[in-house]
C-alpha cells in the first residue's frame, strides 16, 4: 500500500488490516517539500508494526510542482470555495500517483502481492486529475495487462482505493472506529519550525484545510499541533 | 520519447523526426546492469542534435530481474524457439515500462508536449507483457485521464509505438531508410571488455540475438561489435 502517513493512508492502512490483509507500506520519498513525512510514515509504520520500504522516487528533476519545486509556492489561506474551484492547484505534481501505483506495481510484482491499496479521494479533495474514479479504474486495467500474470494467467492485480467516494468527515469516523491514532499522522504540505524547535503543521494549505474541516464535521478533537 | 540509444528506440527517433516532431530524449538510468547505455544514448543523442534529459529511476531497490539484480543471471545462448516461446524470461523488470511511460508523462506535462514515443514491438521481443498492443493502449487511456488536460480539457496525450507491430528486419530496413547509423546503437545487456579496453556486445544474450536477426533477415551487414 502506498503509505504517506497522513490521515487518508493511515486510515486506509487501518481499513486493509480489517478486512484482512497483511500491508507492506511504501513509502515515498519524492522529493517533497515536506520531506518530513517520510520519517513521520516510516515511525508511524513501526509503530504499528507494519514492514515498510523507502522508494526513492526522483521527482524533483521534473519539477512543475510547489511540492517538488522550490520556485512555486504552496497557497495557504484558499477560502474554500478556492479550494473546491474545479482549476487544479500548484501542488498538483504532474503525473504522481501514476508514477507512485507503477512503483506499487513493481513492488507488488516482486512482492507476490495482488492488491494495491491506495488513499486516494474524489471528495474532499484538491481536484487533482489522477485522484477520481475513472482514473483508478484505469490503472487498474493497466496493472492487469502490464505484469506477468496478464500473460501467464494467475490471479489479476486489483487497486483498491476504499476512500474515493468519501467525505474527509467519514474518513475520520471511520478512522477513529478502527482506532487510528490521528495525533501519528501528517498532512500539512508547508510545516513550520515552532519556538521549541518542533515541527508544527501550518494549518494554512489545501492539505491542512481539508484535514481541520474533516475533523469539525465530524465532531471529533483534531490532535493535530498546528503553528 | 523514451530513448535508450538502443536499434528500436533510435529508429523511433527518425521515424519522429521525419513526422515533423521535435522529440526530447528521456534517458532512464535505472539501475540496469548494462548502464553502459546511459552513454551511449546521451552520446548519440548529442550526435543527432537532439535535446535529452538523464533521470534517475532508482529500480535496483525493487530487484526481480536480471537487469536490476546481481542475484540473477541474463540469459545467453538461448534458441530462438526459446525466445520465440511464451514465457517471461528472467530481463523481464517488473512494471518496468509503466514507470517508464508515468515518467514520461510527468515529463510530458511539464514540457507542455502532448505526445510520447516509445520504442516497444510485439513481434521480434522477448514476450515481456509492458510491449503488447493492448498493454500500449491502456496507457494512452490512463494518460488521458491522468493529467491535467484529463480535468480541464485542452489537447489529448498520445502514445505512439510506431514499430508494434513491425518485425526486427522491417525496423532495420526502415532505420536505414531513415539514415539510421546503427554503429552508434547499444542493444546488448550484457557487455563484456574486449583486450583493448572497449567494451564490446556479448553476441549471446536474448537482446544480441534479436538484433543479429533482424540484420541478418533484413540482409543489411550488422554494424555491432561484438566479443
Amino acid at each position: 500500500m502506498l503509505f504517506s502517513g497522513g490521515l487518508d493512508s493511515s486510515t486506509v492502512l487501518a481499513v486493509a488490516r480489517s478486512w484482512g490483509f497483511d500491508p507492506i507500506a511504501l513509502i515515498y520519498h519524492y522529493g517533497q517539500r515536506h520531506s518530513v513525512e517520510v520519517e513521520t510514515a516510516a515511525r508511524a509504520a513501526a509503530v504499528l508494526g507494519v514492514e515498510h520500504r523507502i522508494q526513492e522516487i526522483p521527482l524533483r528533476s521534473i519539477g512543475g510542482s510547489a511540492l517538488t519545486s522550490d520556485a512555486i509556492d504552496v497557497p495557504q489561506d484558499r477560502t474554500q470555495e478556492e479550494i473546491e474551484a474545479p482549476a487544479i492547484p500548484p501542488t498538483y505534481v504532474p503525473a504522481r500517483n501514476t508514477i507512485f501505483l507503477s512503483f506499487a506495481l513493481a513492488w507488488a510484482e516482486v512482492l507476490k502481492a495482488n492488491d494495491i491499496f491506495i488513499g486516494v479521494n474524489a471528495l474532499d479533495y484538491s481536484g487533482y486529475p489522477d485522484c477520481r474514479p475513472a482514473y483508478i479504474e484505469a490503472f487498474e486495467r493497466l496493472a492487469r495487462l502490464a505484469t506477468r500474470a496478464g500473460v501467464e494467467g494467475g490471479k489479476v492485480m486489483r487497486v483498491h482505493a476504499p476512500l474515493l467516494l468519501k467525505t474527509k468527515a467519514e474518513i475520520v469516523r471511520w478512522g477513529v472506529e478502527l482506532g487510528v491514532d490521528y495525533s501519528n499522522t501528517w498532512s500539512c504540505y508547508a510545516p513550520v519550525r515552532g519556538s521549541g524547535g518542533a515541527l508544527l503543521a501550518c494549518g494554512r494549505c489545501d492539505s491542512c484545510q481539508l484535514r481541520r474541516k474533516g475533523f469539525a464535521e465530524a465532531g471529533i478533537l483534531d490532535p493535530t499541533a498546528y503553528a
